[in-house]
């Protein structure tokens, strides 16, 4: 872990400015859409988009398999399809908030999304694959390549086989009706529900079946939780219960400040969580808490909630905390971690209520 | 101009990096793409984006004019329409590198980017309209609501008669050949090419025909070139002559700094100018200047450049400086402005190249 930047306190570096310019967020208003309209959804590109010729795309599956195979794009869409309401969010979502914070996109609260994902289910290749007894994991490397600490690499990420044969992992070729966007992986990229972003290999040009334990950075050095730069850590996995609010009102343009109305304001957005469906959210005017309305929810994507906020005039903090039926709850500060994973600490918005 | 926000100098404000993941670039390996790609064009929005309903959705034509309008989205759909290529590029792009800098969104390079604009002629409907003698200017009124420097108001501009009824100034509802999405505007826009950005009204509700100049805030207060806080300043209007490179090899996650291998390498990008087409591309290694090949352009939009660089291991610093054809030249350095605005000082991209 030598080559692990040093955090930051304080103000905010060129690097963190460039990236969160490169790697948008979902503008918090867009909470009101069940399905985030495309080029809305967040972003996280580790290198380049890479440029990508869907006609002469190959997908390799290979190494511990009974049977390799090389299939295009074409191949792909001749196999039965499936399309999934995937609620996806990025491990690194909040780091931005924390202090002091590790060096890399200073998400604040915007990297989360949800998406209409078509492709085909993962499980159909490996079993024309067959995978062999020993395979272990399932290793897929994207096309995107180049520096992470010091170390060069293409952006690859491993399943054990139980979570790759999952139902609902997707090999994704279309995104809300509409090819996949170069952005988002075109034109071929895993989706894996439930987990955090990372997970959802983008690019996708190999599936490799090993028994080892895959070494690669994104899997055994990135995208763990630490409180030390020392430890190994926990590798980050499920997304943590998390929910936000639209920010009601109008805003500042620098500050985004809100201002609102006195009398009844309808207050809404929606929660998720990785492990277990949502059982509840709760809102609060300056710490009071109170239950909200919780709306439909998918299978696999967030759950809208909403409540009527009878509002005062004056100063407000508005906040929004999801329980799931696991009983997983939001922590009411930001949970420490040292790059800034899984931060799942409770929305604040200020208000100025005017009469 | 008292409620101006003091400027900033070193790291960046929480604010600065929220409205950058709001307001999203676009990567600038994206200038591989002769139409960028929905999702990655630019956004500025100065508000919250607005919830529209299309079938409600009405444009209203009045002030000066011997016949009021009031159109739906279906009676434009009824009009003859036009697609422009058109490149658009954000007055603001840039002010990030400036030192000091206007806190505002901290554009670093990449607030341009070319879309495909269909809709109808502005001139179609001020002629359906007839514009009273009187009238000088026309104002576009957006739906998108907020406040900037403690002024409430809507996001509204004007251009003169003259301006507005020239050929190419659209009335858009449909981008790239699919429909608006709600971050640029939907259900209706207006394009005015040539321009910086903040012309092209987005959320467009009502036209307006007056006598007197138009002194709302994003007029007569915001999007001036000023050198001192005081003065009344220039407005911006069309875009600056300008251009950028794609940077070239892989990139290192947080630096972004570049590493390419040694030997010949393709390098390229497109210029653009609101004056007049691109007459010249020169691109240089460490300040020793050449020209660039040329390639073809719209009448509107960027023009794309090419090079053969025969890369020699090192520490290099590329670079690459338009000119149009009315003889503008981008200067060397940033030029100065309060604001940020109009910056096209040439972009400098810092390359290791390996044996």
């Amino acid at each position: 872990m030598a080559s692990r930047r040093a955090p930051i306190a304080g103000r905010y570096t060129a690097e963190e400015v460039a990236l969160a310019a490169r790697n948008r967020g979902m503008p918090l208003e867009a909470l009101r859409h069940d399905v985030t309209p495309a080029g809305l959804h967040y972003l996280l590109i580790h290198f380049d988009i890479p440029a990508a010729d869907e006609a002469a795309w190959r997908l390799r599956v290979s190494g511990l398999v009974r049977k390799e195979l090389t299939v295009s794009l074409t191949d792909l869409k001749r196999l039965p399809a499936t399309t999934l309401r995937v609620t996806m969010e990025c491990a690194g979502n909040g780091r931005g908030q924390l202090a002091p914070r590790y060096p890399s996109v200073p998400w604040l609260e915007e990297g989360v999304s949800t998406a209409d994902w078509t492709g085909v289910p993962l499980a159909t290749l490996l079993r024309d694959a067959s995978l062999a007894d020993r395979a272990t994991q399932i290793v897929f490397h994207g096309a995107d390549r180049g520096f992470d600490a010091g170390v060069e690499h293409h952006f690859a990420r491993s399943l054990s086989v139980q979570e790759a044969l999952r139902d609902g992992v997707l090999l994704a070729y279309a995104m809300n009706a509409a090819p996949l966007p170069p952005q988002h992986g075109a034109p071929l990229r895993l989706v894996v529900p439930r987990w955090y972003g990372m997970a959802s290999v983008k690019w996708l040009q190999a599936i490799e079946a090993v028994e080892q334990p895959f070494d690669g950075f994104q899997q055994a050095r990135g995208y763990h939780f630490r409180t030390r730069a020392d430890e190994k850590g926990e590798p980050c996995t499920l997304m943590r219960v998390n929910c936000l609010m639209t920010p009601p009102g109008i805003p500042d343009f620098y500050s985004r400040r809100r201002t609102v109305e006195a009398g009844q304001v309808a207050l809404g957005g929606r929660a998720w969580s990785g492990a277990a469906p949502i059982a509840r959210v709760e809102w609060a005017v300056d710490s009071a808490w109170r239950n909200a309305q919780l709306g439909s929810s998918g299978h696999l994507c967030w759950r809208s909630w909403s409540a009527i906020w009878d509002a005062a005039p004056g100063e407000h903090e508005l906040s929004c905390r999801a329980t799931d039926e696991n009983g997983n709850v939001q922590p009411l500060e930001a949970p420490w971690d040292l790059s800034g994973f899984g931060n799942n600490g409770v929305q604040r918005i200020r208000v100025t209520v005017r009469p």
